[in-house]
């Protein structure tokens, strides 16, 4: 059943130049390089994306309403030329895959079709194909679905052992960080965004942190699990005590546990939250309120003035700005109003760097309800000084705003794990530990990712992962089993779609102790999986 | 949905002197009366209980091969009329369910039926029956299997009511024993029994141990779960460093893990685990590989000399004799051969009581493999001694051996919590989140109950439970859809039984942060229930 991977860790995907071919046999060679020598995309020449779906395109100028030729002072330009390039060199690995496949089905009856099909691949995806979805195509034709999810699942595998084997982000890059959120009076940022694709660049590109540094629990509307968090808020504190992680008990620093909803300026009654049913006044209710009980949980449960900070954060998923509810000095925070970072960008756009961070610091203040904490104002101005590079950003790539203002994931990701995923629009997430639990969940995912796709005659690609342990003993073997249970149940669940062919399953599991890439379990596009035909 | 209980706090089954009638009407009053006027029964005339299933009977004399009139110079003979007490009280009170419903049945047709069942039952019960099942017994004859159900579903809340209000079985008075196991060197005493219902008296009776003093984890096949009791071991420590409690973290105590497997003496090949085949030595070795798995994980996973003590008993279920795995210094145990109480009570029966508690010292430090730990050896004398009582309790009520040696489970809990369930036999125990995760207990249980009930006519009853935390925001709530979440994926899974009116479940929630009984949440034997007809 289970079969180790053989390691990718120096043919990465995304390492490849994002400026080659993506159509036609006989371009540029495809050969992999490491991304040191990567040269990113021209700034006068945005790569767009050639992903084939329909999504909403708008024909904004830039959004900021200024020239594409002027950045902001305080964008940083060599981190955006960085992000672009691991972003194009990943979506492109992704999106070679299609035309290869129509390539594929154009030569499946010619003589020699599995030596051509696997030099092609080669080239294009840089890997070569499952020979028994190859073999039989001259009698029975190519399983063109199939052969689509298990080219999606290797790029998959491909992009996250690069991942882990290169931080291409500079995600483990966490020193600076957490001296500067120490001295800001927080001991950890535990941000929960929405489970959204359109939020899973949240922490690397939104708001530009080391995601390292950071604890992700992404969760459907934001709405993070209460009982979960206060674990890991006594786990953090018994570090602190025993350890000294990381700073010790006695220190006068929080834990600042951060809830980043969503909406949608461009289309805001259709392409808000779902779970929120797009409006973003209930989302950023709910947020509070969800915020305010673990507070609650904390202080009542634990003795000696225990309490933490909270921090609402509102991002705007057409153009990544940031709608920030400023806490005061007790803790409040103005629903209504929040400090807006297109507002602070035009604002500060002709200061100098020095005038702008004042400036910042200033809005920061004026948008707490009253008189806010210093420490807590400095990382917010932190935040907001970061977030200006992601406005350029997305200005410069885009005209102001995603092209992609509505669902384009490629995949779905069930499971617990998925630090690897720090990309816009790559993956719906359904974090669970069982379907029974994420049942709802994984309905909302099976419904966009089967709008997608299923037009198309493309499967639902669904990658089942469970990180765990390696030091606690039998904790893969139980990620393993609880992969395959999370498997059955999804097959049950899904079982017409699966019969049809029309949703496939990659299984994995990852110690999260080390640095290593994914173990393969198994995958319905395998030679004995299940996955129609 | 949700209709709040009428408290049932002063009307307590359990506290109903056990001697009252079974049959026929006109008996003796069922006035309930507090526990502390309860007068336990005779020890020349031990009562047998009325449950009417089938069971392995032995006819053997007295397991200690010894004259019924002699106790054991240890055994606690208050504390031994005080559980007979109790024990007797509660089975009886399932026990009188059956002959009213039989007696109704003959009644269903008379004039006047309604009122009469009433105060049949009000007289038998302590309880009048929901109207609705009774109202058109001349038109369609008694449901009698719902009618079972639902008195079953009543008599198992006031029995928790009570538990939880009167603290019968002195559970809470900790402070003795909090203190003797911190002197033996360890702050908190963590065991997981088999989830077996043979062994759910394991604490109050086996062990004789307040429950409240320890952490009752109990899983199928005593397999707990690692990366939970991990996370318990962190929240523990947590609570030494910042509150104090129960010690400081400088005291040099360790948390003690405890595995309790279970084999038949009577039936050895059959009535063993049925998670291990009914293999003691498999039994055994599973234990000690999770204990250790565990130790290992603390080790692994924590700094500073970070580490557990362990330790590894075997039940007899037949007799409660034990079966202790004595621990060396280094942590070692024996898996062939462990300390038999049974020995030791022959040993002792005739000497002093300080000559026999000077024996077992003796005997306890010889069966380490090693020079063992003195606090160790201090704790298992004192199970040990606790135990003779409970070979006494047996011995005196059941000649030796338990009439009931295979499953005689009243009703299968589903969920988390039942701290109430102190009894042997009363409870198969499906400890679990979901339906998905714990399908394989719960078709263990409903095979065992099926087994018992099914070929009378009547139902499975399952109660499903989860307690919460109270002071946790929206715990309440989410314990309430965590319930309906899990009966909805069991009405699924056992459509047929279901269907059929062989499967009743009752929902209900509790706060574990208070001393406050049960809150009813639904049932399918309620009017608009699900539960055939």
């Amino acid at each position: 059943m289970l079969t180790r991977r053989r390691s990718h860790r120096d043919s990465l995907i995304w390492a490849t130049a994002p400026t080659v071919r993506r159509h036609g046999r006989g371009a540029a060679s495809t050969q992999p390089s490491p991304i040191a020598r990567t040269e990113p995309p021209s700034e006068a020449m945005p790569v767009r994306e050639a992903h084939p779906r329909h999504v909403h395109r708008v024909s904004s100028p830039a959004g900021n309403g200024r020239s594409q030729a002027q950045l902001h002072p305080l964008t940083d330009k060599a981190a955006n030329h960085r992000l672009q390039a691991y972003e194009t060199a990943v979506k492109s690995s992704f999106d070679r895959i299609l035309p290869l496949l129509r390539e594929l089905a154009g030569l499946q009856r010619e003589k020699g079709f599995v030596g051509k099909a696997q030099a092609l691949a080669e080239q294009t995806l840089g890997f070569r194909l499952p020979d028994h979805l190859l073999a039989d195509a001259w009698i029975k034709g190519l399983d063109l679905p199939r052969l689509h999810a298990a080219c999606l699942f290797e790029t998959y595998c491909r992009m996250a052992d690069g991942f882990f084997a290169h931080d291409p982000l500079k995600g483990h890059d966490t020193r600076a960080f957490n001296t500067f959120l120490q001295g800001c009076g927080f001991h950890l940022m535990d941000v929960t965004p929405c489970a959204d694709g359109r939020l899973a660049h949240a922490i690397s590109y939104v708001l530009r942190l080391p995601f390292g540094a950071v604890r992700r629990r992404s969760s459907a509307g934001a709405l993070f699990d209460v009982e979960d968090t206060v674990s890991k808020w006594v786990e953090v504190e018994h570090a602190r005590y025993r350890a000294g992680t990381p700073n010790t008990a006695d220190a006068p620093t929080r834990y600042l546990k951060t809830v980043i909803y969503h909406f949608s300026s461009r289309h805001p009654a259709h392409e808000g939250c779902a779970a929120h049913g797009s409006d973003d006044t209930a989302a950023a209710r709910a947020g509070l309120e969800r915020l305010q009980a673990f507070r609650q949980a904390v202080e009542n449960g634990f003795c000696c003035g225990a309490s933490v900070a909270l921090l609402l954060i509102g991002l705007d998923t057409d153009t990544d700005a940031l709608r920030i509810h400023v806490p005061d000095a007790g803790g409040h925070m103005d629903l209504q109003s929040g400090l807006d970072t297109r507002d602070i960008y035009r604002q500060t756009l002709s200061m100098t760097p020095e005038a702008a961070r004042g400036h910042i610091l200033e809005q920061v203040r004026r948008h707490a309800p009253a008189a806010p904490d210093e420490g807590m104002v400095k990382l917010i101005a932190h935040l907001v000084e970061h977030n200006l590079s992601q406005l350029d950003y997305v200005d410069r790539r885009h005209g102001g705003a995603y092209p992609d203002q509505g669902h384009a994931e490629r995949f779905m990701g069930v499971g617990i794990g998925f630090e690897e995923i720090q990309l816009r629009n790559l993956t719906f997430f359904a974090y669970l530990h069982t379907v029974e639990e994420g049942a709802a969940d994984l309905d909302v995912g099976c419904r966009i990712l089967g709008g997608l796709n299923h037009p198309h005659g493309l499967p639902i690609p669904v990658v089942i992962r469970f990180d765990y342990h390696g030091q606690v003993p039998g904790a893969r073997e139980r990620a393993i089993a609880r992969c395959l249970q999370v498997d059955r149940a999804m097959t049950e669940r899904y079982a017409p779609l699966v019969r049809d062919g029309l949703l496939h399953r990659l299984l994995v599991v990852r110690d999260c102790d080390t640095r290593g890439g994914l173990e393969r379990v198994a995958a319905s596009t395998d030679p004995s999986g299940q996955g129609g035909h």
